[in-house]
């Protein structure tokens, strides 16, 4: 098994795949679209991309890379999170004076940052990025927002760990393959519609579900490029495409939506932030 | 009147607050907590926040500062949104090899800017800042995707004109006060509410809208920082709160929801992207 993720080695995008499948090698790419890529060429039998943060949000870049190609999600897991400021060994906290990490993971870090008076914060495109920042640029005062593993791999100190605002933090990957997975290991239904605008739609389209007691875990709603205030929404359900009753909500779906795609159906693991193991939703 | 805008003069935001009150007294902040502070303290009248852009989608630390704050919406307009290149005087698309803009105009104008080989992007707070840059920095070979005001205000000269992927690119605004705007002035409603995951949660918790026709515009979801996959529902509907058929909805929200804030009630002004004129939604 080979999985594509995007960023430098020491990235939570590597350990979420490690987690989805030990021993599995790993490959990192440049952008999310070159995830994408790697699948589709045949360099890698799955990428995987994370989707949502706890506490941030959702990744919109990749609900909307998902509907524009063509690659099932085959999987889910779930990783806590724990940030640590990274600096050359030695270093203290005093000495900081400029933090480099991606946008995200300094925002989970914002109450921590702001505390740090007069350092000046740098967005890079990846937290392990900013790590190697630290290890290999010519700042002496740069520290970077990253994971434990980053340290160890780039050879850094750790100057304070645990530094989120929440301390529960679970970021959400998915998993992409160039087939779907097999129907009998599915738990959980990804789908994306778009919909009229008129009083009513979003209602009669969920009510399918809700009808059925299948539970929606996800909405999220993305422009309809080219027609304002027009939208595309994307539900994650707890049931499997296969199931009878889920089958017979998509098709509900389906009348009251202006299209209907499944982006997969698929077998999810969640985080278990009391033992920090993880299990089968 | 005096309306709090984040950005540098030029910024869409000033624009957009010249549309809703022309002659109004513009004041420029850093920040858009600086915009909320502004109104809060009572040095403007009025502040103005993008909310959505037809694109791009909704600005969401706009929405989490609706709820960290108390000012309610008293108001919203669009703006529809033309990007140019700006360069100095003289200089050609040719001679661009870097391009300063805020992130949301950058991914307005990703298949333009694809095609301009060779250059680097580089994201800053705000597009009129990055043209300001343009003017008053160092580099000659530098451009910015910013407004034609913008231009004229910098004295910069337009390399080239509505660059942007798709022609009808609208934002919102919402104007936020200290006070309520009046009852009798309303045509729309914005809510916020948080529910609890289970089944049928949110089919339950917009029944009341859909069942009274009421129609609704915009749904977004938020995480509950702190409960992971748990969500805020920002709703917007074209009813005032005032009206019957609108108070009983809401009143049916909170039967389901396990709180619901009215951020505001208020008139809004639309784009007509057909005339470049705007009239009352």
């Amino acid at each position: 098994m080979r999985i594509a993720f995007q960023g430098e080695p020491g990235a939570f995008s590597e350990a979420a795949a490690l987690r989805f499948a030990p021993g599995a090698e790993v490959v990192a790419c440049r952008s999310f679209e070159d995830v994408f890529a790697a699948v589709a060429e045949g360099r890698t039998t799955q990428g995987i991309l994370p989707m949502e943060n706890s506490i941030g949000g959702s990744i919109h870049r990749n609900y909307d890379l998902l509907v524009e190609h063509e690659l099932p999600i085959v999987g889910e897991v779930e990783l806590p999170i724990e940030h640590c400021l990274l600096g050359r060994p030695g270093m203290k906290t005093s000495d900081v004076k400029v933090v480099y990490s991606h946008p995200q993971a300094l925002a989970q870090c914002e109450r921590y940052l702001e505390r740090m008076t007069g350092i000046e914060i740098v967005a890079v495109y990846d937290t392990a990025g900013g790590a190697k920042m630290v290890a290999e640029g010519t700042r002496a005062d740069a520290a970077a927002v990253a994971s434990r593993r980053a340290a160890e791999l780039f050879g850094l100190g750790i100057l304070a760990e645990s530094i989120q605002d929440y301390a529960v933090n679970i970021t959400r990957f998915a998993l992409v393959g160039r087939t779907p997975a097999p129907d009998s290991d599915a738990t959980k239904t990804s789908l994306v519609f778009a919909l009229q605008s008129k009083p009513g739609a979003l209602f009669k389209a969920l009510s399918g579900f809700a009808l059925r007691d299948i539970n929606m875990t996800k909405l999220e709603s993305r422009p309809l490029r080219g027609r304002p205030w027009e939208y595309m929404f994307y539900v994650d359900v707890d049931a499997a495409r296969q199931s009878h009753e889920c089958g017979r909500a998509i098709t509900h779906l389906g009348e009251f939506a202006q299209w209907v795609r499944t982006l997969g159906s698929y077998r999810a693991w969640r985080a278990d932030p009391a033992s920090g193991d993880s299990g089968l939703r």
